[in-house]
């Protein structure tokens, strides 16, 4: 089970997480692209920190909405998703061989993600990006870049279709977010939706990493995740990812 | 002796040039990376178009600065400016390799080629990019990707420095306007500084290919130019690049 | 009956419609604002032109969405809706007030429009925004600043929500879209929904002209409006527009 | 002698200083205007903030340039200048109408201050901008907006060219920073040309509050100043201009 986190969230003059701690405590950084956050300077001192602690580097391609952050859905043919997501995992990757390192997966932001998991249509224009991007990968050293989406209760529909791709999936669960019965995260605007209690979070990953989950009325159900997404926004939240670190690798 | 054209220059709605005219004529295709022009989609079709015509596709990077089309010095760090350049080439490198081509080229666009020629700081910076993004290229079928420049009198410092970080240049020449004695262009501002008569710029284009040019004091001057830049922003000049397509291929 | 037609589309180098050649033949330029099109320059020099033509100048506010040339709808709080608007809006106004013009109506475009129409708080959120540029105007020689809408065959609704805030309304007829039976817009993927002919076209706006127009199941039905919207883009267009300026000053 | 403060330079999810606890201590808000930094939104909150404090309220604008802050030179025609500071004048003026209150001064930001204060060409440009703005300005009841720019030794020259657009001036000094025996700042570059212990800022404020300042080499300078710049980053700069308010009002 390992730890991934959104980095690289800065742009020019302003500051957003504390990246660099957060390094120490996880194993996969997901970089921002430059079109909902990042731009081409942090992207490489993010990718510097990435290498130097051995973290895997991962595409974290948004829409292309700064003032959103990313977090509005903005329609865009499957097509256009397709050409958005190959430019901006480019850009990040052409960064990574200007250090010697590469990219390893893709996971998509914000809105961008949130469509992808309720709209096939969109989760199939992120396959063929993958799949594009892993042409003339065989002549590489490179693994084939995956992709990663939310791990729902039932994984094999999406399995299906991203093998007709040749692409690999990771799957993410969430340990500070509560599950329905039906695998889905139950919505923040709910009571109880977000873990706020530590010991809870703890409690989650470890069944997570087993392949199980409580939900919000108490069912056991098998959650099959790869990794755990956590976020480093303030000191506490860090403080937070060193804990889950130790859960994870006693 | 090759025709390369500034191409996909187009965003959003906004239409520019006539490119998929162009193409039928000329054998390297600069393509805009979305800085100063362009976007993830225009991209996409202008490489499609590119490769149907087995038209080799460049990199066109430049300043981020649509407002002023970068034509606008705008101060970078050498060393912003490597990541600026790996950035934009990386993505249309992606978009290439959804198509299953690739990029042999970077040519550096308006205020940034300038910049280049210019300062040999920048000159380096873009050297870097190139020499980052060539890493792994062994592994991969393509070729090195290269770095356009403009040609003058004595490009041997380039080359000195360019074969210090082990990349390739492409010397560029220009059929519709008039060299001075240093081997340097007239500027723009000056009387007699562009062509405009048809057989004039044939005349030229003649003189490239066999590796020298008459100054506008009437001098012969040896530049050793490996391609001549074209524009196709109209008809007319469509028209005249389907004419040095002939000069050169009679 | 009025004629408005879109107006400083341009962006940059990049040119959109013949602006100059259509001030002859319009009442009114809904100006773009530098979010979904336009910028300063732009701006500055297309209300030069409608002083020149005496034609009033509107301004044109859009989401914030080059790519997607304001024709995506981006999600917004309505208050955020309010102040989009009245930056855009101020912007065009300091620009209108350096030549001595000054703004007479705001007419919000594309995707912006279109959810004004379907959603009330986004009505709301722009009567509040024009409301606002209003206060002080009674210490102006300036009349207060109206907003366009869409007529509909019953406009009362609206007019009774902009009466509480003390806003003018601009009713706006389509002169070659056809019209249901609901009095609003056949959907332009349906066959019939655009008129070609311009005879057609032409007929529809003597009807709008009376208050009334044919449905597309040859209904007649009342429709007021003050304004029929036309479009710039190209040579046949701006003659279709100097027809219909024939029709309605014969 | 007022103290001014760069407010509302965050942008979207981006937060940067502490503009309400700023707001407490001074009398000037330079609010930035969307073009180096911050939004509609940011605007309308840092509007409200500066009218609950009864702070005085500038228009801050800058280069169009979030990814350099403003901070670097962008080359624009004087006529361009002109209208970029119209547009972003009159587009913070609108969101201040919504609130009942209005634009006082304009403050050029970073870059643009620096050009102005180099460049005639570009200070006429600015003092176009506020004439124009003033148009119809005594049929408000609003004050004139003046124009903010840099104390020198000898104010005259600037004095005499605004007085031919009829704009007034403020001139700003600095309590932070040395001047040399020429007015001018001593360029950051050169050791002591930022002064860091309280006691010698507080000196320099109450210094200029009689008119001159105490140069870098020991002598005593003539120097007229309205108003100080001060900086509210962090918890020391907020407590910082606490400071320097009590040693003004004692």
């Amino acid at each position: 089970m390992k730890l991934n986190c959104d980095m690289g969230e800065s742009y020019g003059i302003w500051q957003m997480g504390n990246d660099q701690a957060v390094m120490s405590w996880i194993d996969m950084a997901n970089i921002a692209c430059g079109f909902h956050a990042s731009d081409p300077d942090v992207m490489a001192k993010t990718v510097c920190w990435a290498l130097e602690h051995g973290v895997d580097i991962g595409a974290h391609p948004g829409y292309d909405d700064k003032p959103g952050f990313g977090r509005r859905s903005i329609p865009h043919s499957p097509e256009s998703i397709t050409q958005l997501v190959a430019y901006q995992a480019g850009a990040l990757e052409a960064i990574c061989r200007l250090q010697g390192g590469y990219i390893r997966y893709i996971k998509p932001h914000g809105a961008l993600y949130h469509d992808m998991m309720a709209d096939e249509a969109v989760f199939e224009a992120m396959l063929r990006a993958v799949a594009g991007l892993n042409r003339f990968a065989s002549m590489r050293s490179a693994e084939p870049v995956k992709l990663m989406i939310q791990a729902r209760s039932d994984n094999d529909s999406y399995q299906r279709l991203a093998r007709r791709y040749a692409v690999g999936l990771l799957f993410e669960g969430f340990a500070d977010r509560a599950y329905g019965d039906d695998g889905n995260l139950v919505p923040r605007s709910e009571p109880g939706a977000v873990h706020r209690d530590p010991a809870r979070i703890e409690q989650q990953i470890r069944q997570l990493a087993v392949g199980e989950v409580t939900t919000i009325t108490g069912n056991r159900l098998a959650l099959q995740a790869d990794t755990v997404c956590v976020h480093g926004d303030n000191d506490e939240s860090v403080a937070m990812i060193a804990r889950l670190h130790q859960v994870l690798h006693p």
